[in-house]
């Protein structure tokens, strides 16, 4: 086989299997080619990406090394699809009564979730990260993008019980838009204890669901390996969270004046985007 | 930039925007090559992907011309992951009171899922689909998936209103596990009529809760392109539907033999994997 060919597969192989140590022999056998050949395919793909700002090849020296494909995002994609986002996300039409706002479309999106997952993925590349967490129903999707872009499976927590998830483990919480103490409860079997979650949802006002899910990782014997929402109120009136990321942030909504502002939330002071070797 | 430079990328780009025409001077500009050289590249990458049996490159000839990466699995690939999956689900430890099944970890696993949203993307790879449609909750997670491959929005129908999708339009189905005459409604403003859907579900007993999503379609003067669940019961005591495909089919459960039997679905029977070119 061609160089050319092994690269095509190569790259395909690896971005299906992101954050997996691969070994060498694996690919040399795949591709019946020689272990030096291989670590040259290798060199073109990590300078390529890291050319493009657009992943990270890592590699392991030893006899238990190999490479490992990190989705990484850059810094000027990363601001630019977030100005972008805050942009669409500033339509008045997009205000419900209460001053909800619309955001099925955005979390439909498959273009829009790969970008929010890469996004989150490359705030945690180097973080130990096991599972991913999000309470129902719209935080799910956000949590399966950044689920595929870290290689780490997601559990869902529920607000009702449901009868098809065996044992519970359940918390109460304060809602931060009701000020009512409400219920969450995840499957027992879902989450083994010692386990570093991240823990994702679509909105946060008061921050009150986030802190639900922090004492139900902590009622499983896990621990919090960070927080991510993909939009924040500036509303809160007490944040009971302070150490989170978000993507967009709402400066501003009155449905009576058809007015939003957005602006860009805090992630991209968290992230360090020198990491391109 | 050298070839194996360009065909690193290329890749990489093409996965990231499945199913979108990109036209030949997209690449030449974004490479600084002749057109010439990038169709040679193209031609490298479409034979790779038909020889290894792992996507499809479409070329579209004309002015507005392009090429199409549509993801496509291999029979033999599909083949074995069902089987595989088949054998994952008859762990008795799965069988819950009431001879309910725990999917949870199958439907939060990324490796999962990505199988599973290829399979059913080759299933309608050639097929006009607008949107994929489930029901909440668990059907979620696979909606993503198929939609993420086929590159077009998904949506989902409640069964318990909410606040933050403005106006809805609703239908009233038979449950087929209870019985009962149950709602289910879905956004107004997220699905355009004339559209084309693929409704998605994880689990089908009797077909009640996938008849109700046609009717809603229907409601939204949009047509049905299909229907697939990952699991079907053979305990359906009188399918409503029977022009849909399923993954894989249980074929027996019981809670206190600690016996369950699993086959594989009808999906592969309905493909026709000669599509590589």
């Amino acid at each position: 086989m061609k160089r050319s060919e092994r690269l095509v597969d190569m790259v395909k192989y690896l971005m299906d299997h992101p954050h997996t140590l691969i070994a060498l022999p694996f690919f040399a056998k795949r591709y019946d080619a020689a272990k030096s050949s291989i670590s040259e395919d290798l060199t073109i793909l990590r300078n390529t990406l890291a050319n493009n700002k657009d992943g990270i090849l890592e590699t392991v020296a030893g006899a238990a090394g190999g490479v490992r494909y990190i989705p990484f995002m850059g810094k000027q994609t990363a601001a630019s699809f977030l100005r972008e986002l805050a942009d669409r996300v500033e339509n008045p039409d997009r205000i419900l009564p209460g001053n909800f706002l619309y955001f099925s479309d955005i979390l439909g999106s498959p273009q829009d979730l790969q970008n929010i997952g890469k996004l989150i993925a490359t705030k945690y590349a180097f973080s130990k990260v096991d599972y991913v967490m999000t309470v129902e129903t719209k935080g799910l999707t956000m949590a399966q993008a950044v689920s595929r872009f870290l290689n780490v499976p997601f559990v869902l927590v529920r607000r009702q019980p449901k009868i098809t998830e065996g044992a519970t483990i359940s918390v109460n919480y304060v809602a931060s838009s009701s000020d009512r103490v409400e219920k969450m409860e995840l499957a027992k079997r879902s989450l083994p204890s010692g386990s570093y979650v991240l823990i994702v949802d679509d909105f946060m006002r008061g921050g009150g669901t986030l802190t639900g899910m922090e004492e139900l990782v902590k009622e499983f014997n896990c621990h919090v390996a960070g927080m991510s929402v993909l939009c924040e109120s500036k509303f809160a009136s007490r944040k009971v969270v302070d150490d989170y990321q978000s993507l967009i942030k709402i400066a501003d909504v009155d449905r009576n004046k058809k007015l939003i502002k957005v602006q860009i939330g805090n992630i991209l002071d968290q992230i360090n985007f020198d990491r391109f070797s």
